[in-house]
């Protein structure tokens, strides 16, 4: 049993700068992800794109906004569950929570902090008949480790930036790679584009368009691919199929915790603490609403300050907190790091 | 008469992120201050002191952060008016407002976005009999322009940052620089102390301590001081005379205007969108109060940004806004900028 002061779900920045917080009032945190990688929405949506309305930044690529908050927590040591879904809740009777995921790895904290964006990100799968009996054996998803793949032969579905970046990275270990697309024309990064078409020349990716993979055969695990091109079927024998047609995110198994929801959000109490229906269980970021709610990245931090307040006030009922500025005291991380600014010296001149 | 959709009180980090969240909105802003420059309590009073609880910067410098701000609002192009106390408004019949400062400028404005912080920076004034017949005239409390000092013999007081840092930049400007401390320890940055050290080992800055200045004589203008100095008194010829005693806040003029205030600080609708009790004006930053009010940099951003929507449905009562991410839709600045994602090019590949 893994067990935390504030248990997050959802890793994406509101989540993250919830360590830090909860860090600065020496609340320890736990952090769950359906996905691999921590980041949210800006990670496996627009991790290249530029995002123009953080403050203090005039521009800032997604994916590096989620490098720097990292960064700004790491002294804070958060544990991460990652690649699975939180899905049952149980309040206990001293008010603590236990909260288990789809993988049955169970954690238990002291408040829950559901920062889970649009929801759990969950890959959209093709429609092939008995592909879940491959899942796991040959038919992944997501590329978790690249080494994995390394001389193996793989087929990679899909026409989006993820199918074009992930066959160039790839071209380079697996022995053969051979990217299938419904259509000719594909849709990304001009580079990513251009880069495939030149590996395609030199016959490091192999290319069927416009073609669709229909069927999967194999004994116990992946052994080939029908596919379908021009009203032809070819068959194709590979060791992995990985289609990329993107993620999308399903509220899931929150929707099922006796929360109050509306247009597929949590409500909070946004007049306090961002606090749901249930006691010590609160909503920050895109995953709840109230009167006025912007689903905006930098809403989401000011929610979790606040709500890291509340969760203070909870844990530590009689002790009176005090607000210092991280200017004045510092930062006292849980890995023994310590941050000061720099003390005024008191010197006499001769 | 200025004219401008919102006037914004106080050029602070909040009221300056207010210029950018208006802007995409295509609402225009102009902002008062007080002080001559814009930064606020970063930028007064820590201005070298690093931040650790701005989201996505693991540490940043005040001064810095400004900056940062300022070039992220450029595009929108704010007007200022700087060196001025807000000090009556009027709402108008058609709902509008008219702020005067006092030195008499008037702003008409569709809503106001008061953004003081902890009020307007006064500065801490000397007790010296008369001295306020010679501000203007040889006594200044701020230094807005160096040159004003070009040549000129001065003398300062005080014994923190601002005393010796513009000791020191004067020290190369002016033909005497003259810096009286009623003690012989300074409290500053360490560099700038020996910096200080130095200059009057060198000759260039005179040092008298422990001592006070108090008297100032002149006719019509300033041209001489009384210095106390262990018991005996010096009379100093000087062109001017400025004692850097540091500021403090004055809720000041905002507190006669038929707000709520509670401890000091604008009572606000946090369950909405931050107005006070007088619709069309609107408290956002340091400057309001609410339950569970935290006095952070990154909740007046929230603040702002959670206001302007308002603003907005308030001056286009009929108009529907849709919220676009500045990724998706980019920012159209008013300087005829515009800021866009790369987007992703559709194309086939052979
Ligand atoms: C294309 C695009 C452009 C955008 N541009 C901007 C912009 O310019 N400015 C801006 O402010 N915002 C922008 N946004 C919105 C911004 O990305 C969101 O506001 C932000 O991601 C919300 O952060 P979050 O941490 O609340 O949720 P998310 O980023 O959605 O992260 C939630 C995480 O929780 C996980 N999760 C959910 N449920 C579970 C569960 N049951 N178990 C385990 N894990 C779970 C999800 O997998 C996900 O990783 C944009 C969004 C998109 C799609
Ligand atoms: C030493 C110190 C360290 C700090 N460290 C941190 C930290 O680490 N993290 C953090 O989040 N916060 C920190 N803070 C707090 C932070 O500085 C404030 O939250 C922030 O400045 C509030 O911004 P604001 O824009 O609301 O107000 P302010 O920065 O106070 O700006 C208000 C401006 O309004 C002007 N004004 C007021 N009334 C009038 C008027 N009638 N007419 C004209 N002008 C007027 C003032 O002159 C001022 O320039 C610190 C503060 C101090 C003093």
């Amino acid at each position: 049993m893994i067990e935390t002061d504030i248990l997050i779900i959802g890793a994406g920045p509101t989540g993250l700068f919830t360590v830090f917080e909860a860090g600065l009032l020496k609340l320890r945190c736990h952090i769950i992800d359906s996905l691999p990688n921590p980041g949210g929405q800006l990670v496996e949506l627009y991790p290249k794109k530029p995002i123009f309305d953080i403050p203090g930044f005039p521009t800032i690529q997604a994916a590096e906004l989620i490098q720097n908050l990292q960064e700004q927590i790491k002294q804070f040591e958060p544990g991460f569950t990652l690649n699975e879904v939180a899905q049952t809740i149980d309040k206990q009777e001293d008010g603590t929570f236990i909260v288990t995921t789809d993988k049955g790895t169970q954690h238990k904290a002291k408040a829950i902090a559901i920062a889970a964006g649009l929801g759990s990100f969950e890959p959209r799968k093709p429609l092939i008949e008995n592909i879940e009996k491959y899942e796991g054996k040959g038919v992944e998803y997501f590329i978790k480790n690249p080494e994995l793949y390394r001389n193996k032969k793989l087929v990679i579905a899909g026409g989006g930036d993820s199918a074009l970046d992930w066959s160039i990275f790839l071209s380079d270990i697996a022995e053969e790679v051979t990217l299938v697309h419904r259509r000719n024309e594909f849709r990304g990064a001009l580079d990513s584009v251009e880069k495939v078409q030149d590996l395609k020349n030199k016959g490091k990716i192999k290319l069927i368009t416009p073609a669709e993979v229909i069927g999967i055969h194999g004994d116990g695990k992946l052994e080939s691919l029908i596919i379908e091109k021009e009203n032809k079927k070819i068959e194709i024998f590979t060791d992995y199929f990985i289609p990329l047609f993107g993620l999308t995110p399903k509220l899931g198994p929150i929707a099922e915790w006796g929360l109050e929801i509306e247009k597929n959000a949590i409500k909070v109490n946004n007049a306090l603490d961002y606090q749901t229906n249930i006691e010590g269980i609160y909503a920050i970021g895109d995953i709840n609403i109230y009167p006025g709610k912007l689903k905006l990245i930098l809403c989401g931090f000011h929610e979790a300050t606040l709500m890291c307040q509340s969760i203070y006030n909870r844990i530590n009922p009689n002790k009176k907190y005090v607000l210092k500025y991280t200017t004045v005291g510092g930062i006292q991380g849980f890995d023994g790091t310590v941050k000061e600014a720099e003390k005024a010296v008191v010197k006499s001149i001769e």
